[in-house]
């Protein structure tokens, strides 16, 4: 009889709570406010035939890998950063192989990794979410074949020192580091092409988050020319869709809207952190487009009361180490105006009780 | 040092012929028209909110699994159908495995099998590149865990019967049997839904045929409810972009503007075979949207003087047993006519003397 492989059968089931998402939405860290407006005026330019017409890629590699200062060659378009995932662990891990990620981080390292059969090492974060370079490193052995980590990290917001990261990546040549910087625009630090000294290191880039564009799934993965032309070998051709390839130039054009997006995320952030500073709401300081914040036993009627207001926040209860935490996604200046009120209604309707914070 | 595995070094790069395209494209099998006008205008209601939004598959996975008559849980949304032969490669192949393919067909079915590290047996394809069943048949072994069949076949055009495909996937319960109907729409035999007697079978569907959304990439694995969750675990839950999403549900509702266009290739493919006929040059009969032809020696002047007639026609030669052959994609009745009409040309100037068919 047909079966799955075993990796795959033992896979978790990831399913965000996608469905029913009317309102504010704070909880997939989406750009709130949508594309800009010249990336939907390029979409609507787009023809029947267009439409019809396999995707060509390798123009629009070459323009994004202009935009990045990189070469074409050291850079493949994927599916969403989630194909980029896939594709590099494809590429490099199998089964008796060893990937070692720290937890809480995002879902679909672990999901990846696994269904090559490989075993995934799970470190947990320090306090306060600290990046666990020392204990990652003690993990390390000679089948570590992979190291994902996501930085900023989600869920947390937390960030891990550039100069820890290629410590790691140097200490590890056997194993092709991944450095997700899915939320670099809200951050600032790169490590990006600092794969020319250390050629095992990868980074990744998305357009769904800052730019707006996670409908249409396009994901960077950068890296070693030579490694990135393995990592395509295993992609289809027409990974990315025509659609994300004739908007990715206009939406590389308008860094204005990008920056200006950016810096009212960052008002934002500022000013959630410390309105929970004021209610002795647990947060840990972020530096990406979300916070998560612990409300411990509050947890589920918090999340209700915000809903009932009209505004949606994720619950990452179950996430390592983050037991009754809600991770809240920041908008434009106007969003976070309304996030402000029905936070502070929801935390005096719960009974919290506002300190005068410093 | 990071090396990609074995499997994955070893892989061909597949790399279509993508770039200058400019002329009439008959060397792509896409819909040679563009997608349905219905379809456009719905591209160009999408909002700006939702391109910033991850893509919601569930909703539409119901209408297509009522389109079809089968349950949401037998399918699966792909991107494209090479993600679906990917996701099926990965779930159920790994290395000691073997996969049966007949040649010449489709690449991606080596390059995803061999991509897990399994052994990929070629079967050479009989006279008239007729399916090869007891060829097939007899390189089973216990060892075998895919069987994958293009029908129609692609480059060849030629069919399967069905009761030899569903014998073929009763006699290796083993192994997933993929039956691969992209081209279902100008041929009319289908075996969706005998998995319901049949468990190891599955059928993808495209959209980027028939209907035109090639650029949009989505395609259609359908197959015992078991066996899709297994699928769907290796998948993103974000594979498909949300424009293909929207507009999926439009392109099924006019089943007018696919009818009319498959009605159009179907009366050019005779148009073209009788051409063939009358010149003498061999071809294959086809129940897709192409044709198969072989030119011999002829085959590149062939190419270039099409060409500068302004028709892209594929070199298919470097396919098992096609050496001499170009493949041609019919498009609807003024496209029929103009490559009708530089076909005579070509073949005059060629040198090739017209017979008179019957």
């Amino acid at each position: 009889m047909l079966e799955a492989r075993e990796a795959v059968r033992n896979l978790p089931t990831y399913h965000p709570p996608l469905g029913g998402r009317d309102g504010l939405r704070l909880d997939f860290n989406e750009n709130t406010v949508g594309c800009s407006p010249r990336v939907l005026a390029r979409l609507q330019k787009i023809t029947a035939e267009e439409i019809a017409c396999y995707p060509e890629r390798e123009p629009i590699e070459a323009i994004v890998a202009d935009f990045l200062g990189i070469n074409s060659n050291e850079l493949l378009l994927t599916n969403g950063v989630d194909e980029a995932i896939h594709l590099l662990c494809e590429t490099f891990l199998q089964a008796g192989d060893e990937a070692l990620i720290a937890v809480p981080t995002f879902a679909m390292y672990e999901i990846s990794a696994a269904a090559t059969g490989a075993r995934v090492i799970t470190v947990p974060t320090g306090a306060d979410f600290q990046f666990p370079a020392a204990d990652l490193l003690s993990q390390v052995t000679p089948r570590t074949r992979l190291i994902a980590i996501a930085n900023p990290n989600n869920p947390t917001g937390s960030v891990a020192e550039p100069a820890r990261l290629l410590e790691i990546a140097r200490h590890v040549p056997q194993a092709a580091i991944l450095v997700d910087e899915a939320y670099f625009e809200f951050y600032g630090q790169t490590l990006l092409a600092q794969w020319r000294s250390i050629p095992n290191l990868f980074v990744a880039r998305t357009f769904s988050k800052a730019y707006g564009l996670a409908g249409l799934r396009v994901g960077v993965l950068t890296g070693n020319a030579v490694h990135i032309s393995m990592v395509s070998k295993v992609s289809s051709p027409y990974n990315v869709n025509g659609v994300a390839l004739a908007c990715l130039p206009t939406a590389l054009a308008d860094q204005n809207y990008v920056k200006q997006y950016v810096s009212q995320i960052r008002q934002g952030r500022e000013e959630l952190q410390h309105e929970f500073a004021g209610w002795s709401v647990r947060y840990w300081p972020s530096q990406a487009n979300f916070v998560l914040a612990s409300f411990g036993l509050l947890k589920t009627p918090f999340i209700q009361s915000m809903r009932s207001r009209g505004i949606l926040v994720r619950d990452r209860s179950r996430d390592y180490g983050c037991e009754g935490c809600v991770r809240i996604t920041l908008g434009n200046t106007e969003q976070t105006a309304r996030l402000l009120q029905a936070l502070r209604e929801t935390l005096a309707e719960l009974g919290v009780k506002e300190v005068i914070a410093k």
